[in-house]
């Protein structure tokens, strides 16, 4: 399907970006583009006992490879660009709804399925800033985790509602990258916990 | 089962209080928790094939964000409190206990059971580390290794008695948090190598 | 198989080597010369839902605790020495031969079958490196990746000859083991993607 070849795209660009700018070399380049894109959804799948997505659907490695390639030949560096961020986002929502949907299939109760779609979408991110040893952005000032989770209950709730799959997945899946944008643009945080150390 | 319900609970406060000195913001803080708390027991069910815990028994979730509640309204910081390290000693030895439990039903070889329970009571706390930076102190300082290691070569041995399943367990599971506390007490640690280097 | 346990032995060599270097207690020594060793092959089973390999074959715990040992009574510290780089290469050529024929076996398509060989022969590196919290070798100047894809393409193309499976693994191995050693003899190195921050 597309959609799963550009969110793959997607997250194996900004990871590949993330590499270059930790003066990795091409090896470690590709590598980080691959896990960036492929561990949410490896992790997702190996849970639920089916063989990880790139195994039944080789296609998916031709997008990490393309990402990579788009990389090398792109003279821009520093931050990561508007575009590569508003296709992330895309395929946040993606990854979100359809990790939400594969759980509503196997019949998972609610709090699975939240655990299951928040986790096949940050967890190639959180991977690669591990990788990349720099401070994870997931856990430390990102809104993916949240707008991963209000998507995948959005989902959850419209799953109660006449909508067709694909038509709730669209609503969840753009409200995912509606946040995310709107977080992006209006510098939106979560709160952290301020303390004097006892 | 309430053991299960507490030693979730006390591994996702231990997560929770480091993601918090960490500086991390409050998504971090939960997802920090729900990892150290889970992955021991994901790594162990899909190491034979079975759903991972939280699939099929949703209260455990309710442990994290109960201890990711208690963490927010607490006052306290600094180094984790005396109640939290012996909560997370009960904590370890229910994990270790459970482990060795569900590899003997799975017929594991003495060398597989100790592995799986050991790594099952170790992981969360490593995975941890690894998500907040800092040197893992199950590698460096700490004796929640060797603590699972004695409980789950004492549950194997005491397999061979005429002891039931539980009264196993009790034991097992009580020699690990003895040992865990007294060597908390006592600052007892695992000697280092020290060489010159050549 | 005695080359399934030099392979073990040698990767958990290397591994408790740098758990030496990084001032570790015998404890985390022996964790992180276990992870090193048997990473690769336990992500490669759970990926086909087969059992970790340490499971259904304990002899491989023996290899890590040899190491283990070894490495308690070596005298010698600094770098890693000749020998252990030279088995730790022929664990490589190992790893990814054994990989690629369980992958081929499974009826894995080629991307995915390049994919699993190449990630079971680095994955146990990479996960030491995180926990020692070294920047990993993998990702920034090694050639471990390459010639691990270069002997899994090799594998794949004569699957496609007369050649026996053994014949064919034991050239794919060593040309693994070849590229690995002029690599090292020559420093050849993958280039670096150089940009001035934009």
């Amino acid at each position: 399907m597309a959609l799963d070849f550009i969110a793959t795209f997607a997250f194996a660009l900004v990871g590949a970006h993330t590499a270059v700018n930790r003066g990795m070399d091409v090896g470690g380049i590709l590598f980080v583009a691959g896990v960036s894109a492929l561990s949410g959804g490896t992790f997702r799948n190996m849970a639920l006992q089916i063989h990880p997505a790139w195994i039944d659907r080789p296609y998916l490695l031709f997008a990490v490879i393309a990402a990579f390639l788009a990389t090398l030949i792109s003279k821009r560096s520093g931050r990561v660009g508007k575009y590569a961020l508003a296709l992330d986002s895309l395929g946040l929502g993606f990854a979100v709804v359809a990790a939400a949907q594969i759980a509503v299939a196997h019949h998972l109760m609610i709090g699975a399925t939240l655990v299951l779609a928040v986790l096949s979408g940050v967890l190639g991110g959180l991977i690669r800033d591990v990788l990349c040893q720099v401070p994870p952005v997931l856990l430390h000032r990102e809104t993916n985790g949240s707008a991963a989770l209000i998507g995948a209950i959005t989902f959850i709730a419209l799953c109660h509602t006449p909508l067709t799959y694909l038509e709730n997945g669209a609503i969840s899946g753009l409200l995912v990258v509606l946040i995310r944008l709107l977080s992006i643009k209006f510098r939106w945080n979560l709160p952290r916990i301020s303390r004097r150390q006892a």
